[in-house]
């Protein structure tokens, strides 16, 4: 009797809604990527290259990004607090991250670095970083507003389990899109209501296209939560301006919208005619309180300072009653609480050497080294993709990625659909094959449909760039000479 | 027009499976006690005792216990790996740690310890973990199956998300049980299936309990995919016998459940006559391979090695498909990876310093200290317990709890019923409240309907529960003087 036995766990049975969902920048090219790079190891010299470039994913010490000297010796002490009693200590740290680590110790309940915490975060160290986000925009924040987090994703996913009760609960999100937000929406049971960004506009926002997804998914009878807005942008790379995000700020607060802000690349900010400025601020700057509307910001150490595998974030919450503010507050304590040396790191970012502090010079000269040399691969990778034929290339402001488009011959697009894959995904996988160059389909990111995009990250460093760019254009070169018209029948006679 | 404007997020319009689950630990007894330790701050000698002793959460760090020095120097050396090229760190680090550290650095891709990671965790340290597990088992573990994880919590809110698909998805679970299981499985939308452990046989596990409550939740429509077995038992602190263990593996493999084995308190065992014997180990030596059962093992360094806030812990995970170990590795990628430092530190605990290793002494010395501490601790608070009028206590075999049962007076249970509070919660806010030590009320953990619990850690320090001993007796006596019988109108008049 079948009754007696319950499925077994397949792929078929489980949780289809995580099927659904899909995670490009961790996904199937990475996969492959990661295959290669094996057999490379078993058998070298099988490839037509040397080494496998992830410009996958943002994640800048993978690719040879030096942590910043500050964060780690607070860390190190911090995890072997004798050493602070120890003369010897003295040779090998400097005396300002010492005289820092010291302090973090004596403020952490017990001294202890190992013991579970509060679920929202040790209440100094949420404090620090309230007091760095007053700083930064020049309007008071509150210690009880922080949530520190393992890293800003997992903040995410806690906000969607808070908002969404069932698929009828809309949540506005941009296209192309960071694929967390459909992912996280998908698998709390959720609808993502898409806006669309355009990319003419230097992939501006534009808030009557939010207004008309908006009218379009109440009138299927969606009750629409909030609208998360990544700025600067993934994968667009573009620095909202405060006209827009007033715009922004004005709408969600007359439609009763929660704001979810990824405000993550707020350090990586290059274009010179661009500043950030955090929504909290620009909605206080027009006389909006926690009253007027309701509003989550997420940080973390991950990008602004390449820390991403610390998994050290926070979430400010403002215009929330506490009564939500306890629920979510319960469902943190299901993890029980975030990891410390993340809680740790996250302040060290919010509360950084300052001008006049002995460590001020190193950490400032590490930091600005790094920024602007992203700046600099950011400006060379540009150039090299616009050359290309058929290729036009965001102009990076911010943020990590650079998303060209592409425009492919139709015999490429027929030879994707033959394999049953998108043009962007088979263009994708080519160029891993034929470079080790490893970027993600912009149909990872939900690019508009009928367009071809790749995200390529702006991480190798400067030697490494350089010398990807000629393969770079010459597996580009050579991908358009195959599938140009011509040359199609020739093709498919070689196959 | 109210189509017009989302109504707004206020405790009633979010998401209600988030209302409905609670999490005693870090529930209502903490904020309490948080606040009374708010109070003594500001009002110094207010209160009736001069601090609050945490008994609400297996919490061992913050209660006075010291970190395993290897662990924390290794972790120091991994967070600021040019340590490893100065001659002066031999004055601080012993060799040993300073040869594991450069280890793991070698073996870590780009040797860097602050990128994101493989969402399953670094291969290599993964590969430790396996190996441990073989050393322990005497049976092959193999690094694909394991998953590193950000403590064992989030290991199980993932499975529940890969397992459950809607409110008609059962999952059995112990009562009196660990919350994090009844919340993480109404939080995900499905049905906790509850089988009660027998108080009387010293909180033993009875299958023919178990296969009553599977058969009366099948009669009622639900699809039980899985057995929660909890082992050292929390809060009950009771090991399983393996010819229970082997009841529970041959009923689940025969009943097509998957096992979920939480041993997070495998190297917390104090009996003399009972030894850990992981599920793994126990299905495979009665023959039992991947083909024949689906188990999922969950472990980490909260418990077993006090580093709960760091946020360390694995699964590992046999019998289940590959494509749905593709599926759980797409949604650990929602989190991108667990934290590096948890990640080495559960890689430590699963691969210590072993006999003949320079070190092995002082971590053995350390760590031993503990356990013979917490044993003595056990049989201290125990004692006193057993002693108290109208008390019984569970002998403790392993984890970090006592579960005494109370029976209170009647005009107790009405005091509390008047106060709209269970009886066990109007006793340990009375106890909180006159000595300032901070227990859980059982109902946090689903006792039986009509019993009286507490659950009290045994992890203040010999000194404090010394100390704490006369306090706890005398209030109890009070308590039991204040609701007896004839007293019970003098009570009502005073009120």
């Amino acid at each position: 009797m079948s009754y007696n036995k319950a499925p077994s766990i397949t792929a078929e049975t489980i949780n289809p809604r995580v099927k659904i969902f899909s995670y490009a920048p961790c996904g199937e090219i990475l996969k492959h990527a990661e295959r290669l790079e094996q057999e490379m190891e078993e058998n070298p010299g099988s490839l037509p290259f040397q080494e496998i470039i992830y410009c996958n994913l943002g994640n800048p010490q993978v690719l040879g990004q030096p942590p910043l000297t500050f964060f780690r010796e607070v860390l190190s002490l911090c995890d072997n607090p004798t050493l602070l009693n120890r003369d010897e200590t003295c040779a090998l740290f400097s005396p300002y991250s010492i005289r820092r680590a010291r302090r973090i110790i004596n403020k952490i309940p017990n001294k202890d670095t190992g013991g579970y915490t509060d679920s929202q975060g040790i209440k100094w160290l949420r404090q620090v970083v309230a007091d760095g986000i007053t700083g930064r925009d020049g309007f008071p924040s509150n210690a009880d507003d922080i949530f520190l987090t393992d890293g800003a994703s997992s903040a995410i996913n806690l906000m969607m389990q808070i908002l969404i009760r069932s698929h009828e609960d809309g949540i506005l999100s941009p296209l192309p899109e960071y694929p967390l937000y459909s992912a996280s929406i998908i698998l709390n049971g959720g609808t993502m209501v898409p806006y669309n960004l355009t990319e003419d506009n230097g992939w501006g926002l534009e808030i009557f296209e939010v207004k008309r997804c908006l009218e379009e998914a109440r009138s299927a009878g969606l009750t629409v939560r909030a609208m998360v807005v990544i700025n600067p942008g993934n994968p667009t790379g573009q620095v909202l301006s405060i006209t827009n995000q007033e715009e922004i700020v004005e709408f969600c607060r007359k439609e009763g919208l929660v704001i979810l802000a990824d405000e993550v690349y707020q350090e990586n900010i290059y274009a010179e005619n661009k500043k950030f400025n955090s929504f909290k601020k620009v909605a206080r700057s027009l006389g909006y309180d926690e009253n007027d509307l309701s509003l989550v910001s997420f940080n973390s150490v991950s990008m602004s300072y390449g820390e991403s595998g610390r998994r050290g974030g926070y979430m400010e919450v403002t215009g929330l009653a506490a009564d939500v503010k306890y629920q979510m507050c319960k469902v943190a304590s299901l993890t029980i609480c975030p990891n410390i040396a993340g809680q740790i790191l996250i302040s060290l970012a919010m509360d950084p050497p300052k001008l006049g502090d002995e460590s001020f010079e190193l950490f400032d000269d590490e930091k600005e080294k790094i920024r602007l040399s992203f700046w600099k691969r950011a400006k060379t990778l540009e150039k090299a993709f616009s050359s290309m034929e058929g290729v036009s290339c965001n102009k990076l402001e911010g943020a990590l990625y650079l998303f060209p488009r592409l425009h492919l011959p139709s015999a490429a697009i027929r030879a994707a659909e033959s394999k049953g894959v998108s043009p962007d995904t088979f263009y994708a996988h080519r160029l891993l094959d034929a470079t080790g160059i490893a970027v993600v389909p912009g149909s990872g990111f939900h690019q508009e449909s009928g367009s071809i995009h790749i995200r390529c990250t702006i991480l190798p460093d400067e030697g490494k760039i350089a010398s990807m760019i000629p393969r770079l254009c010459a597996f580009h070169k050579a991908f358009m000479n195959e599938f140009r018209g011509s040359q199609q029948r020739m093709h498919d006679l070689r196959r």
